[in-house]
């Protein structure tokens, strides 16, 4: 299409002041924080009633079941798989039966990239990257589609996987799945990938310069060695799961590489 | 005291179902969850007249201002750092004057452990540890406990780090710092640490068992080699920083050695 989707500022995603410059709204940048985000807080309001809000930890993968080949930048719906409780059901068709489009729901991930330490305490900060995603939740009732989301929630996981599992399932193995289909309004992101900074005053505090040492630690998140069940027959470690392995790590490493580059430069 | 302390279940925060077994409710497991994830998920209802909650990323620390000398399986609040706009503002003011002790929010903090791959798709799992606190949010107005918060966030993301910052903090620090105070009503945890598990079908499936890898890939956060930034004049990596480093790393590697371990019996 040649041109860059965003979601629509509003008030509900506008990543705000301290945040401006950190604020992003691509669909493509959005999507694939979720999407590389082993799992997502998914937040809801119980009811009138309850006065907390509800926050229950699900993983989950952008996708369209009705055109599946559509790419990362494109508009996508997020699958859920997690546990649905009862409330939550009830919570879904009680949304549908006042006429919304489903329950309410605000999707999360956060990556953490590093710590940085500077001279004074307030100054101190987290490079990460994080997205939001707001929209309605609905329970997937079609067999066809709860299949489409399982299968890319199990590939998200780990790519190539799905198709070397035991197929196909079972009508119970269907009928037992819940998955949810949230339906995205719109969303937002923000990543932050900065040095170190401190205000003028410390910066030419020379005791304290001497004293204090400031840079970057930092954080990465490894998937190890696969370590076989003690029911497992297969003597090799399986090939898309040694290159899922290695890009999913080789893709941390680039990143935390470029930035450590950037330090330097 | 010799007892161990419990959140009280209740329709809020009990762990239902699937997940029974895994559903932990002291304090000291609760907490620790929480203090040792790097970053927390708060959510918060923005108002009746929005229909979606609102997830912010924040850090935070558990602590008490009033005995700072309390552990962590003690009754805690929880204190948050992290941008809090007009709008929240706005609302824990708004909240107080309908007469609550707060804003009512629900804080989360994820652990992935590891990856579960069975022989199905649908007994796929993660290893995690996750918790949840529901509780009142304030912002802090007193100098002396928003030094406090700074103080024990920071010394959260490394341990020793306040006291080798510059110091004392100027007025300016103080008041451009927000930082919310979250008495905590109650809370839970859940943990899975599990071994791949399939049904009897499929593990007496002899094709299935000879062609499906299954197994479990650890997952592990790991604080990298410090950088220094372009103004550091430290030569060494202080002594603190080191050992935060070596007791972070090393705590992530035995827990996951000892589900290793515990995988092989």
């Amino acid at each position: 299409m040649g041109r860059t989707l965003e979601y629509p500022k509003g008030p509900l995603n506008t990543v705000k002041r301290a945040g401006l410059e950190r604020g992003k709204y691509e669909l493509g940048l959005v999507h694939s924080i979720i999407q590389t985000s082993l799992v997502l807080d998914v937040s809801f309001t119980p009811s009138p009633e309850d006065e907390f809000p509800a926050i229950l930890p699900m993983i989950g993968a952008m996708g369209s079941f009705d055109n599946p080949s559509s790419g990362l930048d494109e508009p996508l719906d997020c699958y859920l798989h997690g546990y649905v409780s009862n409330r939550m059901n009830n919570l879904v068709r009680k949304a549908q039966s006042e006429g919304k489009p489903g329950l309410p729901v605000c999707i999360a991930a956060n990556r953490v990239d590093g710590l940085v330490l500077a001279l004074s305490g307030f100054h101190h900060s987290m490079n990460y990257r994080s997205a939001c995603l707001f929209g309605y939740a609905n329970v997937v009732t079609d067999p066809q589609e709860v299949l489409y989301g399982m299968t890319i929630i199990t590939d998200k996981v780990v790519q190539g996987r799905w198709d070397n599992t035991r197929l196909p399932p079972t009508k119970a193995d269907i009928s037992s799945t819940a998955i949810l289909r949230v339906t995205i309004k719109t969303g937002s992101g923000k990543v932050r990938n900065k040095v170190p900074g401190d205000d003028k005053e410390d910066m030419e505090n020379e005791d304290l310069l001497n004293r204090v040492w400031t840079g970057y630690v930092p954080v990465t998140e490894t998937l190890g060695e696969p370590v076989p069940s003690a029911y497992n027959r297969v003597k090799e470690v399986p090939g898309y799961l040694a290159k899922h392995r290695e890009e999913y790590n080789d893709a941390i490493t680039t990143y935390s590489e470029d930035f450590l580059q950037k330090m330097k430069n």
